[in-house]
């Protein structure tokens, strides 16, 4: 029998993107269901009634949720094709420090920059800015975090490279000067197929950063 | 060579138990060194320049930071006895989502019992007895969070359990009568030998509550 694999998702997720590239890494074919945030699924609610968000993978019936450990998921189960984590335990261990880096302090700062203004913003920026340095240091000359192959840390990654565009005009700033070479990574990330194929157009995520900044900064 | 097994602790601390109990579970040797988090040690500095917590394992001279990570990475290091995580994929999955509910929605209002009062500490109270229900009902009738197995959930969550006492203390509430399933699971793990060794007296851990308390809520 031929597995059946859903994705319950969100189009400008940071979190959704994870899960579609993971799947297009793994040559995975799947089926897509946007969901409607502000009148969830039954069957969202029915997946993850704990936290009820996106994305849900159901694999053969069954739900994994939170975006990368539906990653990490996906890397176990199609376990013959790209690998996403190294298999060192100590690279390993490495790969999920930086991850959770990213989902605390990447996404904090990076949630702000489009949901206030004036000093908060202010400081959601710079704070922003200075979560990037410390992983455009990890990075070094590497063209990936994943060493000279595309793994968990990028696609961590790409969540909010795809949101980059957005967050600079949200927050009127420039990240390349401040971090080149990550820029140049995210560049890279972004080019490749599994990515092309699972991120929206950038201006029309601007216009959804403007559009929600509105309900938001009033 | 015999493997250097370092471990950065500090005694109260529920996320350094966690280290403690994983390698005493895998029979690891290791020198724990005890930390002072108001003088930390060029060490810790050092070993974790990002965050500059506890708990740090140092494993041949590296580094591994952030407790569940540490105890992930013991599991796939000494992978010949006593398995944390399960083989399965989805049960891995399963295990690593509720790792991630302990570590926000356990944490949030458990840090807040001790740390506030009034409103704020009541609110907090229900938050975190209304997450030690969710768990309960995840726990069902298996003797673990691991099913017959203390495992990555059952390490996770003896971080709460060893400060039971003194939440309910701080709180003037009683945890046993809204969970008393997951009460009668929290004292089978207290009573493992890895976790007796790892764990202290919880007399000694009301008393630094209160003691930290006195600080916070003047």
């Amino acid at each position: 029998m031929a597995d059946e694999v859903i994705l319950l998702d969100f189009w400008p997720s940071p979190f959704g993107v994870r899960a579609r590239i993971a799947l297009r890494e793994k040559g995975v074919e799947f089926e897509y269901r946007e969901e409607n945030l502000r009148e969830k699924s039954p069957l969202l609610l029915q997946m993850n009634p704990v936290h009820k968000k996106i994305p849900v993978l159901i694999h053969n019936g069954k739900p994994v949720c939170e975006s990368m450990n539906v990653v990490q998921y996906i890397d176990e189960v199609w376990s013959d094709k790209n690998p996403l984590l190294p298999s060192d335990p100590y690279q390993r261990a490495q790969a999920r420090f930086w991850v959770d880096f990213i989902d605390t302090k990447v996404y904090e700062p990076a949630d702000k920059i489009w949901s206030t203004k004036g000093e908060v913003q202010e400081k959601a920026k710079k704070e922003y800015i200075e979560a990037l340095k410390i992983l455009e240091s990890e990075l070094g000359n590497k063209p990936y975090f994943g060493g000279d192959n595309f793994g968990f840390v990028d696609i961590a990654m790409t969540g909010y490279y795809m949101w980059f565009e957005a967050s600079e005009k949200c927050g009127n700033f420039s990240i390349e000067p401040e971090c080149p070479t990550l820029m140049a990574s995210a560049k890279r990330c972004l080019q490749r197929d599994s990515v092309v194929n699972s991120v929206p157009d950038p201006e029309k995520i601007v216009e959804f950063a403007f559009k929600i900044r509105k309900i938001y900064c009033v």
